[in-house]
């Protein structure tokens, strides 16, 4: 439960109304009910304003009211922005309650964890794991052996963590995904089958880092496959061995970065993108959902398409093709009029 | 243990021969073992009619036997569907019979559930979850504060449901699914960083929903995430937050739906299909595998290709694709015979 | 740890230097300590081989040292697949020392396993269950009713092998694979809705197979969803009931194979691939990622593209679509120039 006064001085805000008011949810503007918060930010909910329940509402400072309203406000600079950091509050406050150890926890023998974690039911964490402080490690979730996980950071249910990962401080790791598997490497035998090439690296997952459920990093060969601070995966993504992953960027679901590519920072990349190996990615690259990346890309380049172009230009392409049975046409039409004009010009040669 | 008769009421048909014949499974034909009951529907198979061993046969009630044979005769209209039927027999007698509790079990204080529910070993239930009547969950399942699951639904090995979801009556959700993880929302910071969009939202799935092996589906950041009833996704699908989908909706395996898209009734999607963000797509809509969509579908319409396309225009658009290199041929051959004729025209002019 | 004799004797190498040295791990050659072994393949660290701390260095038989160097030196005919073999003596040599049942284990009456098993914690194994000799089950693994596991086999945290299926010796699967969930099987009904099509086969994976982190698996709905001795799966995978894939061969990681198809035996494909339904594709083909299939594929044919041509042809085709504007372009500007050329004639004729 917050009061209005409190959600005001958290988000730089100032009260119109009793700041003792208190609320214990968020609620859409059009569903708002006492006792919640709502906010107000896209012009088409305006009437809402006028007749929500809600308790407590989020108006931008430049709003002007057209005539008094029954909630208690708070002025922001930006409602929308504002509302998630609201939400933050109630998420965290949820969160930050979690501590202590359930029963049938496996625990290795002189176990080093910070203070204030939270260790739940049937997770098993090897010998020689350190967790930080505050660690929050949900149920039914394995941490190999040497595992180090740092300060703060959430595991959710399932998870599972190879031997030797280094996860980092304020990172997420949401349910079954899977960090330091075996990467995909074996050499082909001259009887055609293949000898599996141990993958002995590890996985190094540095600060602020949020990974998808369902998502895996596969251990590096030999050293680690690396993904910097700050960066965001999505569900279902796919890390190949020895890939790097750059600074602050973000990968949308699905997506999947082949064996050794190495990708610069502050990326974005939509759903379902793929990327072969051994390739560089700079800097500030955008790759639009679905396109296949099979050739390095300098920095602050826009591609799409399979195989991926630059955008505008696969665009002006994608242009054409969608017209391509007339452009045959047209094509057809003239190899029978120049038939014809040679024809003529034949005849009247003779 | 069914016999002839019980299996014959079941289907609506009718025995020919010894109605109290016994089988305890089912077989294909051309490997039909006494004790088993197989099916005649494909015509590659008919001289195995005649040879068959098992016990009990189910044939459609037009076909024409050349000559009489040994097993029991079961009649019905389609003996292909009549088969489904008689696994499902199979199936949900053995299934029927798994309750109780196994040890190893975490149930939450004041746990409410209702008849008949089987909850695996290593099963983590959250407080105020509540199961209805003849829920089966197996084991190492986690069911997070609050979720609520309808009867008969089956949730299989390893599933991960967060805080707050809903899950219908008569659902399977098959091993390793995650339902509820955050929504993958993030606001770009000055300094390149993304700061975390809290997703306090849900996720609700409605009755007779199938879900796959792996699938993800992300809560939304306010309000629900809603997979309607009848719905059926494949493995390795990805539904993310604020998406819905529409009744008897199909889609196949390794498919996205990005954020706040709606998806219609009745639609059929193939495997690895991408809708982005954003999007309306109508009702029974149903696009080809592998395809990209990238605006709104009207309803009723066929998609194809990336980025899609309605389906019949992409096909004859790739039609011309395939012989690019002929066209451009072509179309070079006519550049020099235009310049001929232009030569000669001017030289003729002169 | 390991002597430089014993790993000459292993790679079939001769030693220069003292036999005797040991190591107790492996280093890239720049950062080589003592008491590591490193291996000199690429060119470019060659300054390396002079410089490194490292006790054994591999080198192939044929590089020619300029001057002498400290370590001890194992020559072998290709020292990069040399160190493959030196990693996996590390790293057997650590699991093979796994064995035993942790404690919170759930083992069905009667439970039948072979010698030198290791069974981790919350892991439950039900009736009829069989384990052969040095299976290695990870913590929170589920293995159905009559699952059968041959020996030496290694399962990995969280993997679920739903009843029935049978898994062959040598294999290796990794983190929160599913193997067995239900084939994607409805019938449509007059109503709109789906009934399902129980799937009563099984999955049956023969020896030397790996199977990827978060892979699904199907089980047939009668008979057996087949992978073949040798094959190696990356992450993500999936593959569809009924399918066959034949022996030794690989694919990449997000790949799916929908149901009944039958994939040849040395087939390689690489990411993101899609196969459609009751395909059947030869043996010895390549499919480039992200490529789409739908069409039967002849032996030894490489594929690319979306839909899926010979991949050479693919090439040519999208060569032209790259410029696909200029064509566009030519035949606009040649149209312009057959009606200037076509009314010249005209005139002349009149």
């Amino acid at each position: 439960m917050f009061s209005a006064e409190t959600i005001a001085g958290y988000l730089n805000g100032s009260v119109e109304g009793e700041p003792s008011t208190v609320v214990t949810g968020v609620a859409r503007i059009e569903q708002g009910k006492p006792g919640t918060l709502c906010f107000f930010a896209n012009p088409k909910y305006e009437k809402y304003v006028y007749t929500t329940k809600a308790s407590i509402i989020l108006l931008n400072r430049d709003y002007e009211l057209r005539e008094s309203i029954a909630p208690t406000i708070i002025r922001v600079d930006n409602a929308y922005e504002g509302i998630a950091s609201v939400l933050g509050l109630f998420e965290q406050k949820k969160l930050a309650n979690k501590k202590g150890c359930d029963r049938f926890v496996w625990l290795p023998w002189r176990f080093k964890k910070g203070k204030n974690c939270y260790i739940g039911a049937y997770t098993y964490i090897a010998r020689g794991a350190r967790l930080g402080n505050s660690v929050k490690v949900y149920p039914q979730v394995y941490i190999g052996e040497n595992v180090t996980v740092g300060d703060n950071t959430i595991i959710y249910p399932g998870v599972k963590i190879y031997q030797g990962c280094v996860i980092g401080a304020n990172c997420i790791i949401h349910a079954n995904a899977v960090i330091g598997s075996d990467g995909f490497g074996f050499a082909p035998q001259a009887n055609g089958e293949y000898k599996k090439i141990p993958q002995i690296g590890n996985v190094v997952i540095e600060d602020n880092v949020e990974i998808g459920a369902g998502t895996t990093i596969d251990r590096s060969t030999i050293g680690s496959t690396l993904v910097c601070s700050g960066v965001k995966l999505d569900n279902l993504v796919q890390i190949a061995h020895n890939v790097e992953i750059g600074k602050n960027t973000v990968i949308a679901a699905q997506t999947g970065i082949a064996g050794s590519s190495k990708v610069g920072e502050s990326c974005i990349f939509a759903g379902q993108v793929g990327v072969i190996g051994h390739l560089k990615i700079g800097n500030r690259v955008t790759i639009a959902s679905k396109s296949g990346v099979s050739k390095n890309i300098p920095d602050g380049m826009a591609m799409l398409g399979f195989p991926g172009m630059e955008a505008s230009k696969y665009k002006r392409s994608f242009a054409v093709f969608r017209n391509l049975p007339a452009l045959r046409d047209d094509v057809d039409s003239l190899v029978k009029k120049v038939a014809v004009l040679e024809n003529n010009q034949e005849d009247k040669s003779q």
